[in-house]
């Protein structure tokens, strides 16, 4: 638990929150800011700020989470978009990781999903951009 | 594999890729399309439609090789989205489950992890949306 941190005091039930699902490990609740009807949020109950800091055992249990929950959101809606922001640049707002769910219905006009492209500069730019990557692993 | 999806073939090495990551049951490739530079997707390399189709080892497996990458990306970027989109009408383009990470620097103005707030008519129609996911568990 960390102590400024809204999305631990909800899995302490310091703060109220729409939960709509619990285990032992995972919480999931309406959005407060919902992108779409049952906009939900689905977190670890213990804290890390971004993916990367996540340990791979909770990060299988809050996918798998992620996954029941996709199940039934599309039960009654025809799509769904995960979407999880890591670093404020990426649009993150509470630093404690989170999937959004977002529920789709034909013609809603949201944005999500969708991004204009970005071109690279040539071929070479492209390339210099892979092996950067692969040069990690 | 699936005849005719694309993912599938790039798995299998039937079309080219820019492939920046590959183990056992995974693949990372930059997409041919990028909202920024070294925007990603990562695959499992059975083939599944949606989220909700996937077996959790392979969900698990998946989850894994997206947090390692994200871990790379976030090593020269501010941050990271991750997009996962389940049906067309969530902009679901090709029908193998693939995770977007889009790297994401300061004023870039991508719109992705931003929407706009969409509002409940009344504190019994959010209540009912959550009465209705709670009643699948």
């Amino acid at each position: 638990m960390e102590e400024d941190c809204i999305f631990c005091k909800i899995v302490d039930k310091k703060i109220p929150a729409e939960i709509v699902y619990e285990n032992n490990n995972t919480i999931a609740f309406l959005d407060i800011s919902p992108a779409s009807k049952g906009h939900t949020l689905v977190i670890s109950k213990k804290h890390s700020k971004i993916i990367s800091d996540m340990a791979d055992k909770d990060l299988n249990d809050l996918i798998l989470t992620v996954k029941n929950l996709s199940s039934i959101l599309l039960k009654f809606n025809k799509g769904v978009n995960l979407v999880q922001s890591n670093g404020k640049e990426a649009g993150q707002e509470v630093f404690h990781v989170h999937f959004h769910l977002i529920p789709r219905s034909e013609n809603d006009n949201l944005d999500v999903g969708r991004w204009n492209s970005h071109k690279y500069k040539d071929e070479k730019e492209r390339k210099a951009v892979a092996n950067k990557i692969r040069s990690f692993f």
